[in-house]
């Protein structure tokens, strides 16, 4: 069953397989006049390459986007915005010897009892690569956030057991793990470059925090916004948790601990009111009953370890026999500084929709016939 | 924008408010010639109901059911099932004194920012008691599954820093935080009893296990088994974080501890092979790529305290001023036992409705002419 | 698979069959705020029963609709509208004897293919009932309509091959087929009259008609105003054609016949221009690539005549044996006079849901954040 | 809102401009393995194209397909398919002058209103270079169809007031008009080489068949077969009218007349009974309470003549000031043969969306665990 779309308004469709011809997104539903160039999606689709980076893959990602539709003379027309990306560094002949058999914490087998037939190059539709329509698509709802005032910022928090004690954002694009603690990010790499002379790879949790978010956003009772923050964040290869604001913590505290109390903060700026509402607090992670608070959304995510291992693994083939393996191929030994601007993407997406969701009173202005036709 | 309905094929809609006239849910989509009664929903949802247990809310919650429409003779039609509960027991005097302010931890502010309207009344359609039509439609789903072999068990695995060390599914329903660790429950209770005459109340988390689904199951890339899953249980209120198998545990682990090797398990019973595909570990918990493996699904939710206590905490009110608030009511010191069914129930719905959309190749029988006809 | 509902932002799910013990429908995405009461909801379902018209069915269709939730003190609260109606006057005993055998233009026979269940008493969930909970839903679309200017109307155009030669709205709902033309109106019923002493049935077009709706409604290339509109009024039980406004006609036109031109209408009231665009024609019935206009919006549907007669027909019975029937019970002779209270409902509730869907430009007033709470 | 996806399970996502770079196709949700290549999905895009027929546009659109995703050694793997198709002989010159007129009977007016921008080349996503992307999806679902026997057939019936008396099938694709009868053919192309010299166009009528259905296919209450053949029919650019068997003709019949009796068929090749049930005439055109009933599908659509006329017409400019217009460019004189090949892919997608969602009763053999795997 058609799986492969996310939004309701601003509804994205990706494609394409990690050894195909190429991979790509649709875009639907971006509204209109929105300035949009190739340049403002290449700029996120480098982030999510592997670069020159000493603890990430060393296959060329070059993935140059090309805008195939939805943009006339600069603008968004309210089309379809297709975005396509070329395979060029294709290397299938590393997969051919284990064609047969099922790589351990992969998707190999699931893949192949649902589907019945197996695309072993690189894990097919399976593989990491199919974020690449994820970001491309991310950077257009970041542009729309933007215009709004509302900023989504990711990190690599933790590494195995090692936590940054900062959170310093201008240190993240500084170093090669997105660490916003420029002394942790040091311990990582060392970390990462051990587990990957071992052949082995590492786990680690990162977090995505957007800012900026005007409270209301969230469609109770089951498009909540953290529900559709979870699924859009769980859905991303390697993530197996999601938690949100004090998250699981919160199983630890009282409610007179947990609660974050609410104040009246001085405001300068607002004439129609002396003060805003805040909050004490943010164990909430901004989101309250499912709907946005008005305070930061706070969001972590459990990021597996890499699957693909060089040491040797016990596993079965497509025949049903028992097998060795050792995955060779150029694989993250930890994938979190990568998977930093996939959760950024869909982050974006979830609340750029859910910003277009936001319908309101039918006494509202907003509601009211559109008249910017010409008469 | 409409959000209270979850599931493509097996669908459901809840509507309701906590102290409205009643509340209900509709199931769309279910298959036909299913048996059904009253009985069937009711035995759900009296393990919800506070009952008399001496953790949980006073309040009567006896929730008769009724079905008004989608059973003819017993058996399902197709046609979309309607059930009903009537509110009896509604006391709404208590929420006349803090209808003006917003309760710290409640969704009060954010309901009133997004709708621009309050219905005081024991939280209207934020309330706990939105879950009544949840459980309901579970115990649907679960008498699908049931035909198929698959179980659905959840249990208070954690409440403040007591953790249940043993998992006996036998003790769950012998006591009254639904605890699978007999000596455990008594500490758990203990504590939930010391908070609630402090005026306070505490979190936990809640384990729901699948047992028997069958490999194949979910719709990568977007609806994933998983992203499914964590989108289910988030929607729930209260819960703040979800992770499957090792979930965060896997940031501290290497790949080859997290990996789950596999196996060929010998099993008599099948006749077309000597043995079947099997796991040594089960870090993924029963999801790899999106897909059931066909273990057990293992899933741990973050339950957070209760937000109503009767502390003094400071807020403001619909004024915009800052006020002081103690919530009286009768309320759960700590609702994990009380999510347990709340919780089996989304599982139920959310794999009942991937059992359903696992269309398959267009050589599989099951595409073949109905053919259930007379001629 | 679900199919019971309608509507992406404004949604309606319906339930009951015709002998059950309720009928009703959800309304899902119905904006805060509004005004509304179970009198507003009666009006349009005493439309929609036979009442004591001498063209309609004697059955008593009371029709007392019981708002269960989402209006609180009078007003809509964001949450869903449950809509109840009991079902009354039920006589299940004259479908005993025709329980086995497949009534010739009716369901039975595919809704038994389908489901492999029958229930026999009145059709089941393949009824005309089904239609209250579709009236009842269009009763508060129309409501939101009404503050946009909006107003739909529909009538009885033609039965058999009697047309209305005048479109006078007054008189549509002061005689008993619903005709604008009076002195048509008279033709009709005596036709009408002559088909069901003749134990038989009669067909006819009823034609809907939106008059102030924006342009800038519909959302290409699938999800147009038109589709939307022929996907509604199709779902509607005895709908077999849907044209808008010069539809079937148009294939005997030329280009310079069917354009509509445009032009500029002097238009004092509106003070940001000299005038307005409007078209001399309406060939395009209100809609063009799918979009509307802002010029009427014109529907026509083709009625087929009511399957139950008492006239001998033949047919075939559950167990594949050639049988005869005469279907006894009280059935209208011309249903086009009940259509249309039933086709106003599904155009009002299309044109709701496109207003609400009509989203605009990242640059627009609306999508600024929305700043309605207190600070 | 996004509005270019259409399906549930089987579901398209188009995309493209009539002078943009590419114009393509996501289908996602198509069951794996299933033989697929660049041939299946070019023979259909060749009917649409306009080749060298005399009564269409002399426009070059060679319409070469690539296969980018889903397919993997000729097979379909489950996961989505992008099919691209780059835009070769893009004059836009032509549209330079009447870059600021709304062309009369064209979307040019309302998707300005709409979205606030115009592309003016050639119609932007309004043209009906748009349906490249639908015929090339419904080549695939078409695959689909011919392996469970169902054959989908479209031809022009009716040009203006002349009209096919004889369906030969085989006759359809020997002339240019795509109409069934030879002799009325002639007719029509002289009726179109006529209209065209004296710069107009003209409407008709294209037919669709669908035949080998199986009973049981449709989901009430909204989601009918019925419904969705309309809404998919109607979002064709140029279609003002569906209807289904008798369709508007049903207006002019007793219940005798158009009621379809049943009988049992002698059908020697089913062994499990000695007979089938049929129907004596088809005004039901294949469709009962919305569920196909075994019969062929029959849908008649109203095609209304081409907007693009070289006669000069009445007009308004974006800037609102009264114009005249005369629209060049290479347009069809009559779009019935070219809607045919889309009409009959609409109808393919929706008839194979609905087979695949024809989930049946829990005890079917379909729902058992599926066990395609390998233990």
């Amino acid at each position: 069953m058609a799986g492969n779309s996310f939004g309701r308004i601003f509804k994205i469709t990706t494609w394409g397989e990690s050894h195909g011809k190429a991979l790509g997104v649709i875009i639907d539903g971006c509204p209109p006049m929105l300035d949009l160039s190739e340049d403002d999606i290449q700029v996120e689709l480098d982030k999510r390459a592997p670069g020159n980076s000493e603890v990430a893959s060393p296959r060329k990602e070059t993935d140059k986007v090309e805008i195939l539709s939805g943009v006339f003379e600069g603008k968004t027309t309210g089309a379809p915005i297709s975005l396509l990306i070329r395979n060029i560094d294709v290397d299938s002949s590393k997969y051919e010897k284990i064609k047969d058999i099922f790589r351990p914490g992969h998707a190999d087998y699931t893949y192949f009892v649902k589907y019945g037939i197996r695309d072993h190059r690189g894990g097919g539709r399976s593989s990491g690569r199919e974020t690449v329509g994820r970001v491309a698509a991310g950077a257009v709802a970041k542009k729309i956030l933007r215009l709004k005032g509302i900023k989504i910022t990711g990190y690599t928090k933790q590494i195995g057991d090692i936590t940054a004690s900062v959170i310093d954002l201008n240190e993240i694009e500084k170093n090669d793990v997105r660490c916003p603690d420029k002394n942790t990010a040091h311990k990582m790499i060392e970390k990462i470059k051990e587990v990957r002379s071992d052949g082995d790879s590492i786990g680690g949790i990162v977090e995505v925090i957007a800012s900026g978010v005007p409270p209301g956003l969230g469609e109770p009772v089951f498009d909540k916004l953290s529900a559709d923050i979870a699924k859009a964040l769980m859905s991303i290869g390697a993530i197996k948790g999601v938690e949100i604001g004090a998250g699981f913590k919160s199983a630890l505290l009282l409610g007179s601990q947990n609660n974050d109390e609410m104040y009246i903060k001085a405001c300068g700026e607002r004439s129609e009111s002396n003060g805003k509402i805040a909050f004490k607090t943010n164990n909430s992670g901004g989101i309250l009953g499912g709907i946005s608070n008005g305070d930061d959304i706070v969001v972590k995510i459990a990021v597996k370890p890499t699957a693909s291992i060089s040491k040797l693994q016990r596993s079965v083939d497509i025949h049903g026999k028992e097998r060795e393996i050792r995955v060779e191929g150029r694989h993250d030994p930890c994938i979190c500084p990568r998977i930093v601007p996939v959760a950024e993407a869909m982050m974006a997406i979830v609340i750029t929709d859910h910003l277009l969701r936001n319908i309101i009173s039918p006494h509202h202005p907003s509601l009211s016939p559109m008249g910017r036709g010409l008469g």
